[in-house]
């Protein structure tokens, strides 16, 4: 069981920050293959990612567009919070085996329980791999929420 | 074995188009929750979703992140594109079951091999649900690029 609690929009604070951190391994570089549909060699075969300009196999940039996507829901402002908008910066690969952060700081409170908040992503050597900034509806009532069970994913 | 081929910066044509759909089942969100850790009720859990202004459950937003993610990578620019940035307009809810569509369209082609790309996602009833705009690094020679096989994921 895990619980998570949300911070309304009346709570929120300009500065206020939240990390959310997650390793990306081969497991989440599958996931997301099969989530999406992009099998590309670059993302899963070595001899093919080794003869490439990367020199290796790297994770889809995406993936770090659902940690952010993740670190919104589960942290600040967290359940109960309606995405509206996101942009992002690619700026450095990830790769496979990379510890990724995600720091999330409040920008901006706007009327009618909008608000802007930077989200920013990190490797394991502080090398920024993703700018960007999240505009989201923030819950207006704080809530406790138990996140759900998940049915065992077995890969291969 | 699935073969997809690159469309080079020189020969993108601003208002080409490419489209590249999804179904949106029970097993994408699941497999977005595993991979992002966001497990939150109002995309797993019936009865919690039901109590909520949404009543009943939806999609994670930046699943359809994932998808334009995918349609950048495998129908144009292609294999070899290099992600540079994404903006992104949650515009209406997806439910599962919805059958998402992503629409791509060349907007302008920049110095250097930058392009940048109309991404724009709709549903089954023709309701656009992400607006949004992908700027990408084209690959300079065509390439042809089999897709990786994936080892079989089973959930539960």
């Amino acid at each position: 069981m895990s619980l998570v609690q949300s911070t309304p929009y009346a709570e929120l604070e300009v500065g206020q920050t939240a990390r959310y951190s997650k390793r990306i391994d081969d497991r989440e570089i599958q996931l997301f293959a099969e989530l999406s549909g992009d099998r590309n060699p670059i993302h899963l075969d070595d001899d093919y990612a080794a003869s490439t300009a990367f020199k290796g196999r790297i994770a889809h940039g995406m993936i770090s567009g659902a940690l952010i996507s993740a670190a919104v829901a589960c942290t600040i402002p967290g359940p109960g919070t309606v995405y509206l908008g996101q942009t992002m910066s690619f700026t450095q690969v990830v790769r496979p085996g990379d510890e990724l952060t995600v720091e999330l700081e409040i920008l901006e409170k706007l009327p009618k329980s909008r608000v802007r908040i930077a989200t920013r992503v990190f490797n394991q050597n502080r090398e920024q791999v993703v700018d960007g900034v999240a505009e989201v509806l923030a819950p207006k009532r704080k809530r406790e929420v138990e996140l759900s069970a998940l049915p065992a994913i077995r890969i291969g």
